[in-house]
């Protein structure tokens, strides 16, 4: 089970320099046993191309490393964070990928402009406020996490599993780290298409709400449980 | 015959993920065998890299599986409606290739703006109605069909070989599953030459009638048959 | 010597594929033999895979070809009128390369917005005006040499090696077949820097006559011989 | 130690090469010994896939070669003018990257939008004024240099390891001939950030000082030295 998570989060972390959502080393991705209350996260520095699943590094939901060996993603509070105010998530991906750090910089929800956006995201994805210099000066990677979790107050996060930092770039999360990466991948697609038709239209027209519910709900409604729908 | 459209169909399928034309697997090519009356298309959720020529669904024209062994793709209802409409064509690509789909989301028509355009496409590529909330919550799919038929009424299919789907992405077809493709590839062009001239001008300027004319009947005037031109 | 413009022709239309110049088979690359008065250009249809120098079609200065095998590009006459039209030339080539083809489209001109402009171009790449439905009619593809020819009435061919054909896209020539390819990856490095400026400011400002001069005259200037400047 | 920085010089080069940097042979980089009052250059005209560790051009810091096999890059004197003027550096790299030199072609300096650019460049990254006609006349290269240590007066080069020289490109620098290519590289991300966010908004909001302070003196602040915190 452990053993399966490690190779997972390897994975996921993997398949974020794949689908290259991330440059350098500017990303990270983790995964989550609820029941043994672990975070395993890529750690820091450590090259892409000699990552192992060992090095996957175990902390607690507090955001502690639980072994010695590497030390865990400067981003590991924010995943904490995230783990603790969303329960149904399994999984979290931070990346810099294009599109959607441009939007996060310009500060530009992410309106639902096309059916691939409502298959994934059961809405706008939105964009948080900026922290405040208090914020900043104490515990800014934690509180990155909770100002997250603050642009989710009324919105269920499996429902829209992305946001974009103001200032900073995206975080998607998912029930499995792989749904994670896959979702940031979305996003990060939705952002092109977004990006692309605010250049042309600064108000672009989402699609109807009827539409929204059709993509969405054939493969998350009441009568399916999340992510178990075809993906075609 | 079979064998051969099962591989042309497969083939069809491969060729756009080569050209780039699809994003994880949300694509999907058929072809028909009009004296058989029967369509193969791809199945749904299969991985392109493990998809084989027998994996390919054969279908009656009311888009109803003739065997059971895999689902065909979701989309299926939409190639039916097409292949009834448009007695002319023998494949359907839906793919959603970058430029095409921000075209349909921006629910902007391509309009003829150079040769390589006039090379393919007949005058301006539509782009369709929003569907109305009744003809999404009853048989969608079957409907997105239709409504691309509506569009093209007063249109010749063979001459203008694609559509956009309002706020959804690109179709494109032919007389042969190569040929869809082949124009899907030729659609995400032009929309990409269109997308940056509205960037630059929001209402470009068409090439003339003449011009128009000469490059489209060179190809495909009444001293043609359809596809037989040299294209160079 | 004709083997080595055989080889020289051949390679300029693989080099137009390698530095992504084309897509499908839109393009094609000829040299001359001045003395022999013999063009040679790539065939028309065979896919660039297969191309072989011995495929290269010998024609006339008049865009005849002398032998029978293959059939020469569609786009010879354009070329046998430059060659015509511009004594100092050796290579000519026709790309839809991306952001080349979009200024055309958009019949905008390339000023010369920075010092690799300057390297190889003297100033401002023209837009050649529409052709007329007569020219359209009758030699479409002679007059669009011919209106190319009308562009640079007042400029030196070799001075500003390069052009956009108004709704078409470009071509650009060169001493040699090589130089000709060169000066066509140059241009669509300056189409792409022009484009992503005029969306920015649909004015740009050009660089000075100084900063020009000495760019262009290091290497084309009266103390040196077109081409033979050290290129870094 | 020379060989060490033979070898440095050499995979600095090649690396702006794998980072897609430069297009053609558009670009050089350089280090120093300090004690020795050694640069070494690439050497002018030798294509990428030929060049080894013993190509390296060995300069006083006038600028004048010591070796006589090659000649060194023709942008020699301007890294000349930049290892005098900014005593701190240790590499200096030249690039066309295709945002940057964008932005240089615009005059547009960049802003910090977001905490990518934070962790690299502690605020604006300037561009030049243009040179005069006097400078250009005279000394071209070198003036170049000098209008970039201009531009700097009142700015710390290691601070803001960059600039764009307008309506030509940018030029990186650091401590070593590495770290010179990494920001030549975060420059180009940052520049296609600001790029996109400008086409939406000509003059986009940069992120507050608390958090460029945050994401920048994590890494570079008096409790720190320069590049020895672990970006993550």
């Amino acid at each position: 089970m452990s053993g399966d998570l490690r190779h997972a989060v390897l994975q996921a972390n993997l398949d974020t320099v794949r689908h290259g959502l991330v440059i350098s080393t500017f990303g990270n991705a983790s995964g989550i046993d609820r029941a043994a209350g672990r975070i395993l996260i890529k750690p820091s520095g450590v090259p892409y191309d000699r990552l192992s699943a060992e090095d996957m590094v175990a902390c607690d939901l507090d955001g502690r490393a639980q072994d010695n060996r590497l030390r865990p993603s400067s981003d590991l509070a924010t995943h904490a964070v995230l783990y603790r105010a969303f329960p149904g998530i399994g999984g979290v991906v931070h990346t810099h990928s294009t599109y959607a750090t441009i939007m996060a910089q310009a500060r530009r929800a992410i309106p639902c402009l096309g059916t691939t956006h409502a298959d994934y995201f059961y809405g706008t994805i939105p964009v948080t406020r900026d922290l405040t210099p208090d914020e900043i000066a104490q515990d800014y990677v934690g509180n990155t996490g909770r100002v997250i979790a603050e642009t989710f107050a009324e919105l269920d996060p499996l429902a829209v599993p992305a946001v974009l930092v103001a200032g900073h770039g995206p975080f998607a999360w998912g029930r499995t780290p792989a749904e994670a990466v896959h979702n940031a991948q979305m996003l990060e697609f939705v952002a092109q298409m977004a990006w692309h038709n605010m250049a042309l239209n600064p108000d672009p027209q989402p699609i109807s709400e009827a539409l929204l519910d059709r993509h969405y709900l054939r493969k998350h409604g009441a009568q399916a449980t999340y992510g178990q729908g075809d993906v075609q």
